[in-house]
């Protein structure tokens, strides 16, 4: 058999970063490594186009009566910008103590390859294995999964399964596993402000001109309110409240507020509503800004009036928002509060529902008491008490998986997402990592999995 | 003698950027072709060494009872990004109608060859001119002249003359000479945010963690009120209101705000205090973003809470503002308004007074009946209305030449600054130009200015 972890130094090594049409070559280096592996191993591999980047599904199949398994992954990465902050090369796999460094080696590369793994060695120990499995690889996470509705329908009847199993949430710590019960949803948009036509000298136009950064500021500044709480008219409308159980579960994380900070390197917490941090990152829906720009960024002094700027706007929405409402809410907030000195334009960026496994009208019922959840995380359940000698946590989790929320509707299953990793592997950050000690666990929990849903 | 228009380009091609290290090569070279150019037409040439850009002096000199006239200019330019938005190269001086395009070809280095050129001349026809002239070309005229203060101590003894005669200053339009009586002072800083350690993912802790962008704009926002008077406490207590005389020569300008928006291509203007753009420019103190960066700057979106994010602040001043006295206001409500969940760190920039040729008790009587200044002044108003047909308006600009408040101070003699250009100049944005046109009328009356002092 492959040694997993090559592989996995394989995959980073191939720049696989979907925003960006720089990276094409080695999106498609990526896809060639996942097919030959999965070739290797004895699966069907289809590579299903879209309009930008295919999608891999590699296919165990069998008898009708065959339990069928969908696992998902994503080979697609994060830019690795900014590149001087990484202590290794971002493409170029590093191991430092028991930590693979590497942008995407945890997000989703590492994990993709647990489930991988696990098929591979079960297949080797038992090739008359009683379970259809299909893996399901998008190239477009990062970026929405815009293509994967269409191929989701296009394949909707060669995906009918029991569940789809996937690994791309985090853990609270290294010995408490999560389960993720729900993901919040997500609206992304860039707004540029222009004023004048070009830069203009501010000392022989300023005090005339609005400057393009102060209506930039100004209209960025009211959108939250001075307790933490976002400024947009009927934007917490439709949240609902978490109920009793998964308040409990929360509290059960007992992460200090000092150990939020050292964790993060902030000087304090910021929470709207009342929330702890543990609370806020799953129950109260954001507006962040995740870059801005304009005007001088060299060293020293440009005395200018820039001529535009812009702000990279993204909020992650709770149950029971909804994207297109939000997304409206936004946008005519945005352009109420512009002054007429300057012009904003608003370019809609990518969006995805919020989450939930808990049917509705059951929502006051723990996952593993939910009757038509019972028995995949029960026997996730066993499996990881086994393996890290505790049970896991049925959490929220402040991500988004936009795909989860379309497989529920578009094939009617429920995701099995199984924690692996933790707020050090630095997701989306500069120096990812991924801890080998946690795929070797996580390889053992993964055949747990696939042998209970194959022999019942 | 030399074709002046081939020196400017030559001025041109060689890139004189003093803020950024990378072009000491551009900042030697044109040093170099001065050099060549003042020995050429038999001036002494003197390269004063400074912390970093030298001070070119150039001198003729001759018998003490010559008059003694100091001609200022800079050699130095500002950045020329952002590059992509010229129509030709930055340092390729571009002939297109009858102006010449570049960076620095009318900061300073065109207007600079109008005096170099009226005195090649002059000496050239009348060898034994009675006059005595030194050049003072500084190197760092747009970091905020650091190192002129001191060279002028240093020179002072020959630097005893009449009055200092400069064009680095603009004119209403091609046919409506201004001469400055005013400047506005400046002061500036870079003020940097901090939060998190490192990027963090905005799904994993969104929520808990005050993004640095969303503090920064908010504080930016915080410094202006919504009808764009600074927010700064105290920022207008020394302020103090123009002459009548002056109201009257600004409102002979007669710029109506669509001409206004019409040349620089905004909405509409925005001023404060209820002044017409074209005195908000004069009489205005302002706070202005220079630049601003954080987060992700690239194609598509990268959710993300950035670690930092950074803003360039510049504020000109009027009388009597006083530049610590702002800085100390500003930095002191920057720090009380910055919450405690970031940090807060601010690097101090340059600073230079506000100016005027006015001399304090008689700010009601215009520069051409104020007995000290009325010779000079007198001799510039005659040679501008026998070459444009009509008399210079005497007005303040909203620019800052920092060095010329030092100048006064320290060699005691005023400047006669002769506007050289329009807005259409482009001072420090992409696409800078100079008209030739105005070149050779700018020669005439600086030669005039010439003989007329040497000859009385």
């Amino acid at each position: 058999m492959f040694d997993p972890i090559d592989v996995i130094k394989d995959l980073v090594r191939n720049p696989s970063v979907s925003t960006d049409p720089a990276f094409a070559a080695g999106m498609d280096a990526t896809r060639e490594v996942l097919t030959a592996l999965f070739e290797g191993i004895g699966l069907e591999v289809e590579g299903v186009p879209t309009a930008r980047h295919p999608v891999v599904l590699a296919r165990r199949t069998g008898p009708e009566h065959w339990p069928h398994l969908i696992i998902y992954g994503h080979y697609d990465v994060q830019p690795p910008d900014p590149l001087e902050l990484w202590e290794s090369p971002a493409f170029e796999p590093t191991l430092r103590g028991s930590r693979l460094y590497g942008r995407g080696v945890a997000d989703n590369k590492g994990p993709m390859m647990v489930h991988i793994t696990a098929v591979a060695q079960l297949l080797e120990e038992k090739p008359d294995l009683p379970l259809r499995l299909t893996f399901l690889i998008e190239g477009e996470e990062e970026i929405g999964s815009p293509s994967l509705p269409a191929v989701l329908e296009e394949k909707r009847d060669s995906l009918k399964g029991d569940f789809i199993l996937l690994s791309d949430t985090l853990n609270p710590s290294d010995d408490q596993v999560a389960i993720t019960t729900g993901l919040r949803g997500i609206i992304s948009c860039d707004v540029t402000v222009t004023g004048p036509r070009g830069d203009l000298h501010s000392g022989m136009y300023g005090g005339a001109v609005l400057n393009p950064l102060q209506a930039l500021t100004t209209l960025c500044a009211s959108l939250h309110l001075p307790d933490g709480r976002v400024n947009v008219p009927g934007f917490y409308d439709a949240v609902v409240e978490p109920a009793p159980w998964e308040e409990e579960e929360v509290a059960k994380l007992e992460v200090s507020d000092a150990e939020f900070c050292e964790a993060t390197g902030i000087p304090a917490p910021w929470t709207a509503n009342g929330r702890t941090p543990m609370e806020a990152i799953r129950y109260e829906p954001t507006l962040e800004f995740n870059g801005i720009g304009g005007g001088y960024q060299g060293e020293g002094d440009k005395t200018i009036i820039p001529s535009s700027a812009f702000v990279k706007i993204s909020c992650r929405l709770v149950a029971n928002q909804e994207p297109h409402d939000i997304r409206n809410k936004l946008f005519r907030t945005l352009l109420a509060r512009c002054p007429h000195a300057v012009k904003l334009t608003i370019k809609e960026g990518h969006h995805g529902p919020t989450y939930s496994v808990i049917p509705p009208g059951r929502e006051n019922t723990p996952p593993d008491q939910n009757p038509h959840l019972a028995r995949a995380f029960s026997a996730c359940e066993d499996a990881v008490t086994a393996v890290f000698g505790r049970p896991p946590l049925y959490l929220r989790e402040g991500g988004s998986i936009p795909i989860i929320g379309v497989m529920k509707a578009t094939l009617g299953m429920d995701c099995l997402m199984l924690g692996m990793g933790t707020g050090e592997n630095k997701l989306h950050a500069p120096n990812e990592s991924f801890d080998l000690n946690l795929f070797h666990k996580g390889v053992r929990v993964s055949r747990e999995i696939l042998l209970r849903v194959a022999t019942g």
